[in-house]
């Protein structure tokens, strides 16, 4: 069991990185699929492995939740493999021509996509972050440092090798794929200090753990925090598709970045809805928390603070607003919103487009869920996680987002006069 | 005189930032070409203050250098609203189609471009910087605010007051375009802090500022560093050509970021070629600093230390090394570079390849001069500055670099299952 240093880590995925630059299409995409496979090979132990895991974090009292994030059974180990060998089939995010032209001297100028180098994943709790971010490093040509969270350390070691195996199957770089074997939060305050090596970090999980690492590191971020998601419903949106898309966008799961967390009614239209809504978010077990307009038409529910209108629950907890028209209702969300995912339910092209152009998310929607705002959905495959920053990646993290460009120029002694 | 706080003005460029999102590519070029007008209506009082503030400079025992750098002449003038006409007539950056497509539940997605929001401009000594920068932001959107040194205020302040008005005129927001008119350092601290209003800084001028500014904020910094530009003789260079192209990479202009700093020669090369190069930079007074294989070739010159391979001269002083062929020269390129501009001279093909795929630097040039990477010789127009960062924008600055982009997703109230 190799426990180098963190240092050396780093500096073995520059040394990679470097190498992962030259590899063909067809290479990295090989290293997928022997990925795939090698995993297959040890599922046994895998599942074995992990389930230790999941009896110490019972054992030491962890909630229910986190101990199901934590586990892997046969369904979610079958879901990883499939999503490594996805990624293998979309098309290369390198090399791609992003624009070019010949200037009038003769000059050849170019723009490529390349990958950005090494990039370090620091994540809480779920195993499969190991295979889904190893899948997309591999697919983007980036070499890849993991830092799982302490509870899952055996399973993602475990994970990790056997990708290992497969990539050098395929002729990747030994180092291309590593993981901090190393338990304890001094490696990770080690990794933070590698901006010599390390081009870019990832933290997956909590704002905590998001903002602890943004603070405390001169490598660049990708920062996925909160999604304070909206739907606003206009005056002339259809009643029954938007109770269906406001319960969906709520109820399909609870505890996910997309999942609404405020409603906003136009006043117009309140009196219609709200009681609508009432009886299907009863049948939900969601809590209703309205702004003072709200409780004159639903008496029972609470009156919602200033604080309700900046949390994102996580929870079986919504909030209510009524506004004036769709101006306040785009003020509210670029003021309270999180920029992640806000949508409209509306029969108004003129109100659709207005919303579209105004609100400032990386995910804007016209008649449909929140739920749908993500990867999958959006065509991309396997993603890191969704940005909620404006610089390099907005919204979900693919290949695509993992590469940065280089601009290439043939001359044939061209001099500057 | 407005003298608002700094925090007002952030707000304020919030508020405009938002409004500008939704201004048409023929408000926003209609603004830079009302912008070159009024400047070009306040001429005689910038010339005359400019002069002032010069002569202040030069009272104050400021270096020639940078007292050049201050200056605003007849034809900087000229140049600087050239620049805003030209900027103009470039593709809109915004509201592009990046990607796109329905997918099998009919549900439409795209990717658009938008703007990033609130800029920042901190700079240093020169006024250009005042118009390139507003031109660049109003083109892509971006409400700015601008920050040049203290010894170009009054200069910087006319016009930016100028320029406010010639927006103004075309119906942008009446704050798109601000400047603080605090002098001092506390105004800069207090900017740094404004991460709830300012989507991204461009500190513009040397490591020192970038440096201050970049690790005392939040705000995503765009970082402008150093440019260690390398050129490389293959063996198989054409001679004339080489001798041409390092000549004019050095001595071009000598104070500018893409100038040559160190030479990098193939040692099967090396005796043919360095004598050549020695007696053309001899008549261009650059002094040579050689690795210890170069001093027996040109035993004149002085020993090339470490430092040297890491320094940025600035100055009439090249390094120079031999390497043991292209693999050496581009370990050597990245490890000592810092990811600007490199070039290559060769005939064969293989060897521009392997220098195009493995050197990673923002600008690759094969049998080019250094001298040509930027903005105007791509094609880009007016840019802010050159970026060495990875992340968001790799190399040249210009409008394109300054936008994001949301997801746009229209459906008909579809579900996730």
């Amino acid at each position: 069991m190799n426990t180098s240093s963190v240092q050396d880590i780093a500096r073995q995925s520059r040394v990679a990185a470097r190498q992962l630059s030259s590899t063909s299409e067809a290479q990295r995409n090989l290293a997928l699929s022997k990925m795939a496979e090698s995993l297959e090979s040890v599922k046994v132990q895998v599942l074995e492995v992990n389930a230790q895991e999941v009896m110490k974090a019972q054992q030491d009292g962890q909630s229910a939740a986190m101990t199901k994030r934590l586990t892997i059974d046969e369904k979610v180990l079958q879901y990883m493999l499939l999503r490594l060998r996805k990624v293998a089939q979309r098309p290369d995010p390198l090399n791609r021509v992003l624009q070019g032209h010949t200037n009038p001297a003769g000059l050849k100028v170019y723009k490529k996509s390349v990958p950005l180098g090494v990039i370090g994943i620091i994540y809480e709790s779920r195993p499969n972050v190991t295979t889904d971010a190893a899948g997309v490093c591999m697919k983007s040509g980036n070499a890849v440092i993991l830092r799982g969270g302490s509870e899952s350390l055996q399973t993602n070691t475990l994970l990790t090798d056997a990708m290992i195996e497969g990539a050098a199957d395929a002729g990747l770089p030994q180092h291309a794929i590593q993981i901090i074997r190393t338990p304890g939060h001094e490696a990770v305050g080690e990794l933070l200090k590698m901006d010599e090596y390390v081009d870019i970090l990832i933290p997956r999980g909590g704002k905590g753990l998001i903002k602890r690492i943004a603070e405390g590191t001169r490598i660049p971020v990708i920062k996925h925090y909160d999604g304070i998601c909206h739907l606003y419903i206009a005056e002339d949106a259809d009643p029954a598709q938007a109770v269906d898309l406001v319960i969906n966008s709520k109820c399909q799961s609870i505890q996910v970045c997309n999942a609404l967390e405020t409603l906003l009614v136009d006043k117009e239209y309140a009196e219609q809805i709200l009681p609508l809504l009432q009886t299907a978010f009863n049948s939900n077990n969601i809590e209703l928390r309205g702004c003072e307009q709200t409780k004159k038409i639903l008496p029972g529910i609470s009156l919602a603070t200033e604080d309700d209108w900046h949390t994102e629950y996580l929870a079986p907890i919504l909030s209510v607003k009524i506004v004036n028209g769709i101006d306040e209702a785009i003020d509210h969300i670029n003021h309270y919103g999180s920029g992640h995912t806000d949508g409209i339910v509306t029969q108004s092209l003129k109100m659709a487009q207005k919303f579209e152009q105004q609100v400032d998310s990386a995910s804007v929607l016209i008649n449909a869920s929140t739920r749908l705002s993500g990867g999958g959905d959006y065509g991309l495959g396997s993603v890191v996680g969704i940005s909620t920053d404006k610089l390099h990646a907005r919204g979900p993290v693919g290949p695509d987002e993992l590469t940065t460009y280089k601009w290439v120029v043939y001359g044939d002694g061209h001099l500057r006069n």
